[in-house]
């Protein structure tokens, strides 16, 4: 592993700016691996000085752009500011000097998108924007690497988590629009004035970027319409459930006679499709194409470390882009011991045809408990001569269970193999 | 755009190397613009020369290796035979030249895939291998290069499409294995010879790949314990049904203590988990990790144009690691025109408040017949002095709907401010 530190130059730091520090701290191996090399925060921008911040140290601070945008040895500039401005004036600045930009900044995108790329390529870098939408879901690279010969005809998707944890508990508890947005704002899911996300343009300036990269055309925010969820009503979230829907604000970009077209709407989806199963503050979005059928992408859509994690695999990549790094098949390398299954502790599922005799269920229990194995549910049924116990264990060393599961097999009143099945997908301490 | 032209060579020409010569010609454009340049298929090995193709001209054709490899114009060589020998043998001769390989072979990179990065990496070429694991769904360059800062401690999913069908077909009809295997078998979803699939061999083998990555230790098939589904009978999986799970073959690959554990087994997956909702041939992989809490992909798994689509898009990243492209930032490109929102054709749901007097149905109807807008259902509910009709349409211009709703407006019957809300999700010709 090579020592090359890459300096940065963070300009914010707020929520997401000290989660990147954060997280640049405590991955530095991970880092490395990726890189063959590592990330050195050298200066934050920030607007007050006098303000107390933990984890960087005071010294990285300073409030003049100047001294990131000067310094020669900070190559790379990620931008955590948000906002139109001053952002697109220091991001033009950067670019201009031939430095490299990663950026979370949606608004500016959705706006000034087509420029700052041409503006990049013109000098020789890059600007990387993965965490500008969908925090950790990587569908910007996935749309701009892996969709080559995708022939894309639609990206869809929920892409704004606040609504789509509103319109979630709306139909989980049949609450009023007023309530869930009170909730959702308790909760930390929205903004004291969420008004772009409920009227749809947090969306609009999403789907904007994702149909850019999809349809290689510039999109702007002012090409996409959104309605917003301001006039749904609980009655139309129960009339929809009874239908067998549920309602999802949905980005929309999909093409009609090589036209395309962006919008941004409540919409009523059926409870069998993919979309219709994201909940809460989740995110989703949604691809076809003809050489690829139906690629689904889900997962949190925002939060300050998922965001932060985007922003390193952009720095990762640009490193990459930039022919930085020695190699990118490396992959064998740290080695990990294996662990044995008999000391993993799962949760077991069982099924057992004994005999139908008082007595039965007492005296198999008795064996598991012996064996230090806690049944957690166990329904009996009367099926002819025999009867069928319908176990669920509690959370198990595998070893232990196995070793009740041949003593079970021992006792003459049960009539089956026993073959447990595992149980996946539920809460419970290791 | 450039007219660089990179010369390929193709190993096998079967289902997946006849579509990735076909989505080659198909897909120029889509090419040209991810690599600024395109590819040319040189030379096609195949094993009988006898044997009459479609697609590819005659003179491509050859049944001997060595004129692929002597090849010097041919620097990129795409593997698609399967099978360990004499795979193996030809990718090492290939990366031993410095030539680039792109391979979808999962049986091979199970068991050589440390051996074979190492090499690629010793010669100064590259390997990729999207197309071996989930088809479609770009996991592996998403484990790559999106998961650097992610801290990831688990990856599972469903990476079978054989066996998910059977399961799938199982819970939905409650048939038996042996009927359902029957069914899979007859949809071309199931070999006729499926044991590696019904056993959990190739899985295994998946797993180990996607494990080797996420993890960065080398992981083969014989480290990964595999459990199939021979034994999973309808009685299982009504049970589970009835305790509110579906069973799924899982792969699971996990870390416990800093060690790793990497199995495949089938599993109960509660109803709400969104593993559980993945049905028919389809594949999902969950990842886990601190900074990402979790992400899923999901999406078809195999199908020979879904599968040549990630063998294109390891094409072009090999192209673009190689930094044979002039920037990787160019976006804005083809420039499509937009497609106007009232011509698009949608489905709408409406909730009207109307009064509660006979006869203000077919008032309403009307007004929608002179407009064109044909009703699909009606449920009309008393609600006090007023009544509800909730209609769904069949698919319209939204021009068109929009001057109906302008009608219905105006009639005294009508007691609320008509809303229409989109359905989308379900299928309907444009």
């Amino acid at each position: 592993m090579a020592d090359r530190l890459i300096s940065i130059g963070l300009l914010g730091y707020g929520t997401v700016g000290s989660n990147v520090y954060q997280l640049l701290e405590n991955q530095q191996q991970q880092i490395a691996r990726a890189i063959n090399g590592g990330f050195a925060v050298k200066k934050i921008l920030v607007r007050d000085l006098s303000v107390p911040r933990s984890g960087a140290a005071a010294e990285l601070f300073t409030d003049n752009f100047e001294d990131i945008l000067e310094d020669e040895e900070i190559t790379l500039v990620i931008e955590l500011m948000g906002g139109v401005e001053p952002a697109f004036d220091y991001i033009t600045a950067v670019l201009e000097r031939g430095k490299a930009v990663v950026t979370a900044n949606k608004q500016l995108l959705s706006q000034q998108g087509a420029y700052l790329f041409q503006l990049a390529e013109k000098n020789n870098t890059s600007i990387l924007f993965e965490a500008s939408v969908a925090g950790a879901i990587p569908i910007i690279k996935v749309l701009r690497e892996s969709m080559v010969a995708a022939d894309l005809d639609s990206i869809s998707g929920i892409v704004n988590g606040t609504t789509n944890y509103i319109l979630s508990e709306m139909e989980r508890t049949g609450a009023k629009y007023e309530n869930a947005l009170a909730r959702a704002q308790e909760w930390g899911y929205a903004e004291a004035d969420p008004v772009d996300d409920i009227n749809g343009k947090d969306a609009a300036a999403k789907m904007a970027i994702l149909a850019s990269i999809g349809f290689h055309t510039p999109v702007t925010l002012k090409d996409v319409a959104n309605e917003g969820i301001e006039y749904i009503t609980s009655l139309d979230i129960a009339y929809a459930k009874e239908l067998g829907f549920s309602i999802k604000l949905l980005g929309i970009a999909r093409l009609y006679d090589e036209k395309i077209n962006v919008r941004v709407y409540p919409a009523l989806v059926p409870h069998g499709h993919p979309l219709a199963s994201v909940t809460g503050a989740y995110n989703a979005v949604f691809l076809k194409g003809s050489s690829i059928d139906e690629i689904m992408l889900s997962g949190p859509g925002a939060g300050g470390v998922e965001t932060a994690s985007a922003v390193i695999s952009d720095m990762a990549s640009t490193v990459r882009q930039a022919g930085m790094r020695g190699s990118a098949t490396q992959l064998a390398y740290s080695d990990l011991a294996f662990y044995e299954d008999a000391d993993v502790v799962s949760t077991f599922f069982l099924r057992l045809e004994v005999q139908d005799d008082p007595g039965v269920l007492a005296s198999i229990a008795q064996v598991f408990g012996e064996n230090n194995v806690s049944i957690e549910s166990v329904i009996q049924k009367g099926r002819g001569v025999h009867a069928e116990l319908v176990m669920i264990f509690h959370p198990v060393k595998e070893e232990s269970f196995m070793a009740a599961i041949e003593a079970v097999k021992q006792l003459s009143v049960v009539k089956s193999e026993p073959r447990p099945i595992r149980v996946e997908g539920i809460q419970h301490e290791q």
